[in-house]
């Protein structure tokens, strides 16, 4: 069972971040939130952790309107928010891989119908920001 | 289905979020993230919106020790952290809600037998944080 979008670009971490950052801006989302796993680990797990891990953000975007939506339907949805957008990349690797928190696992696991109608929109501005990133990198 | 665990206190909702907070510490969770809808909705959708979500707060927990076995046994499951904590009050209510994203939905959206054992002892540290914050606020 796959829980995100997925794409990887050939191009560096931070070109990516932006790309992403940008797409994800251009679709009506915010970046509320921003979690850098690698400096994370490495103040709390040590430099091996760290380098274990490699360059790893985790974008907290939020699309206020569809929030809202979704949090009057559903007041404990936050529990879900804000859809988490992935950059990582290892040491090693050739490619940076962009990756979006599925929307369909909030309707998969709220009850409310509009949760579906939410997801279903948040859904395709995701994929429409990574398709932004992809097509940006293929330049 | 119920994809988190949810007490509510009698209490005010910033003491909520104080012993919300000092439970997740006492657990090995630190506060990663911090997201303040209302504030958020007040300033991207207006007044009204932030009058209706209410108080309504999303912390973002996470263990880096239980945080780095998930990321290295599933890379990409970082879409899925942190682990989401609300703490929600509305205008008219007499309680305050505290409830912590079900740690389960990793180990059900998660391919890798690692991260089942991971959500079980995560979501131990949860109820356990949960069980905290319901004990203090009964005092």
């Amino acid at each position: 069972m796959s829980y995100a979008h997925t794409v990887t670009v050939n191009v560096s971490f931070d070109e990516a971040v932006r790309m992403a950052r940008e797409a994800l801006s251009e679709q009506g989302f915010g970046v509320l939130t921003e979690i850098n796993m690698q400096s994370t680990f490495a103040a709390k797990l040590g430099p091996e952790a760290a380098e274990a891990v490699g360059e790893y953000l985790i974008l907290g975007a939020c699309n206020p309107a569809l929030a809202q939506r979704a949090v009057t339907a559903d007041p404990g949805i936050g529990a879900l928010l804000p859809c988490n957008v992935v950059v990582r990349r290892h040491a090693g690797a050739g490619e940076t891989t962009v990756e979006a928190l599925d929307p369909a696992i909030m309707a998969q696991l709220s009850a409310k119908p509009e949760i579906k109608q939410v997801a279903i929109e948040a859904d395709a501005r995701l994929r429409a920001a990574l398709a932004a990133v992809l097509a940006g990198a293929a330049q």
